[in-house]
């Protein structure tokens, strides 16, 4: 299984997505600014696989607080992710879970604090695994039986802890028996469809085709998709929904061609306190990324380019929002609001894991 | 003035587009054969470019072509170009008229018949620019006072003999006081929009953002986008508009925006032989343009691309066609056929220094 972030031996190991499909590198962070770093510079990318690689920094920064000062290094450590990435909601969201788990733990030695931030990392982790297989259940059976899904960017097992969002429901309609093949628009400028999709379809043995951004267009109107999964990077309270830029075009095309539109993402990504849309603020990323590619320079030096990261596809385009909870559908104020009353689907087998390490090292 | 290509000392004469923003080489062509690869390979682009070149080069392989095999070499030369790219009208069309001439020019002498060949191809080249100037007149007046316009690939000064078809319009609206800028889409996979009009707007101090194409719907969405200017390749007598791939996605956009969608083209481009977009073929090519980038691959080895070159929109995307012989609008299968019949406009300076070049070589 692809594993784009792990802890080992008191370290967060990163698999270099910059360096994908032509390498595969694993890199090892000791000091929790090099991991803030390395999800500014997209080595690990997608809101999920964000979430959890910030809490793993976050239980890294502090293995190395020094005793007096555990609160203000904790706040410090909490800043430094938070201005990592604005778009991506599950990254506060993880944030935010570690700053109750510190809280609860206030008054303890320091090596418990340690461990139960370590711990709380680690359960986000395997969480967001058995999330996204609880997520690919929910949505397998809206799949054709057979038939093409064109998704766009990468929600995959490399966006995510593991198995995926999006990718999690295609691979669960195959493993249910599903003939469905994928249709994977490269994505620019990250490229993310073309190198990292393809790069862990290929792997799994599931048919992929990819295609340039501009050319979805051609294959709606030649019947040749039928239907759309995406990720998500923060859902708004009444569903309108933040993916890769691109997203809202894929939208309107599936719309244009009666193609339901499916967003694929965990609870955790719902974001109540932004009521629609317009509240989600969008990431311009640096003018290099469009401005050149492998290195070389594409467009004449000193031309203005833009690089929003994201756009926003309004919920009246969203076929269905399926979560780790179930299926959301319109009208998404009502059914995502009960999606997140609902209760939160925690593995006995990871609070088993987690209570019996904690006991051990104690 | 930008010139893509030229007629130079018995030679043709082509800026090397594939190089374009980082050099500008011009190659010097002696033999028609490599004349028609430079077509395939896309040295040369553009739907009127590509017929100004075919014409060049039927005449170039008339200047070698053996006395006894005049008609044979001819057919053969034109066989040639024709199988360089199927979807552009405009060169069928410039290989009919080189066909005309030939048929005309029977029972001359080879001096003759030569010079002839070469007169012809070179009005053809004379006329695009005169033509493109007169769309650009007809379009200037559908354009906003200030705004943006988007557009996509080039239709621009270097897909034409001069001046542009889309940016012809932008160009004259520019010189009648509007104060319009520029989107221009990069056009994956060629990247023709990062590297060409980019490259030819900045020349001519136009202001000019490039965008990946993906970005487009989310610039619709927040309102920055005034109106959209595009080329075409092939316009059936219907209306439906073959332009690069991409285009029917923007017009899909700018149909859900209310932003007008205007196809710029000469009435060369028409092909009253085609009924509708479904008569008319898309070029498929090479994968390799969207799975190297720069010389270097950015998919997984094995992975399955498509790289359809061309899209069609369907005329009722189109608010309106702009040609060299006025503004079409719906119903278009009324106005285009008018449009054609109209009397072509034959610059008479051109007619002139023919008939006086004549003069003095015979």
């Amino acid at each position: 299984m692809i594993r784009p972030v792990e802890w080992r031996n008191g370290a967060v190991v990163l698999l270099d997505q910059r360096l994908l499909p032509v390498q595969e590198v694993y890199r090892v962070y000791r000091d929790h600014r090099e991991v803030a770093r390395a999800i500014k510079d997209m080595v690990v990318r997608g809101a999920p696989a964000i979430g959890v690689t910030a809490a793993m920094g976050i239980a890294l920064g502090m293995m190395t607080a020094r005793p007096r000062e555990l609160d203000r290094s904790f706040e410090r450590i909490c800043k430094r992710f938070a201005a990592t990435r604005p778009t991506a909601v599950n990254l506060f969201w993880a944030i935010e879970r570690m700053q109750r788990s510190f809280a609860a733990a206030r008054g303890r030695s320091l090596e418990v604090v340690r461990e139960i931030l370590l711990q709380e990392a680690l359960a986000i982790h395997e969480e967001d695994i058995a999330n996204n297989r609880a997520l690919g259940a929910y949505g397998a059976p809206l799949l054709p039986k057979r038939g093409t899904v064109l998704t766009h960017c990468n929600a995959g097992a490399l966006a995510t802890a593991g198995y995926g969002t999006a990718l999690g429901v295609i691979r669960a309609a195959r493993e249910s028996g599903k003939l469905v093949t994928v249709l994977a628009d490269e994505t620019r400028p990250f490229l993310q469809g073309a190198r990292l999709t393809a790069w862990e379809l290929k792997k799994d043995k599931i048919p992929v085709t990819v295609i340039t951004d501009n050319m979805a267009g051609h294959l709606f109107k030649s019947g040749n998709i039928d239907a759309v999964v995406v990720g998500a990077d923060r859902i708004a309270a009444n569903g309108d929904a933040a993916n890769k830029i691109g997203t809202y075009t894929v939208a309107v095309l599936a719309a244009r061609h009666g193609v339901p539109f499916y967003v694929a993402a965990p609870v955790s990504t719902i974001d109540p306190d932004s009521k629609s849309g317009d509240d989600i603020p969008i990431e311009e990323r640096p003018a290099r990324e469009v401005t050149h590619l492998a290195g070389e320079q594409i467009t004449p030096r000193g031309v203005r380019v833009a690089n929003p990261a994201f756009d926003v596809t309004p919920h009246d385009l969203i076929a269905a929002i399926i979560t780790d909870r179930g299926v959301a559908r319109a009208p998404y104020t009502k059914s995502l609001a009960k999606l997140l009353k609902a209760t939160p689907r925690r593995s006995s087998t990871i609070a088993k894991r987690t209570s019996a390490k904690k006991a051990t090292r104690r």
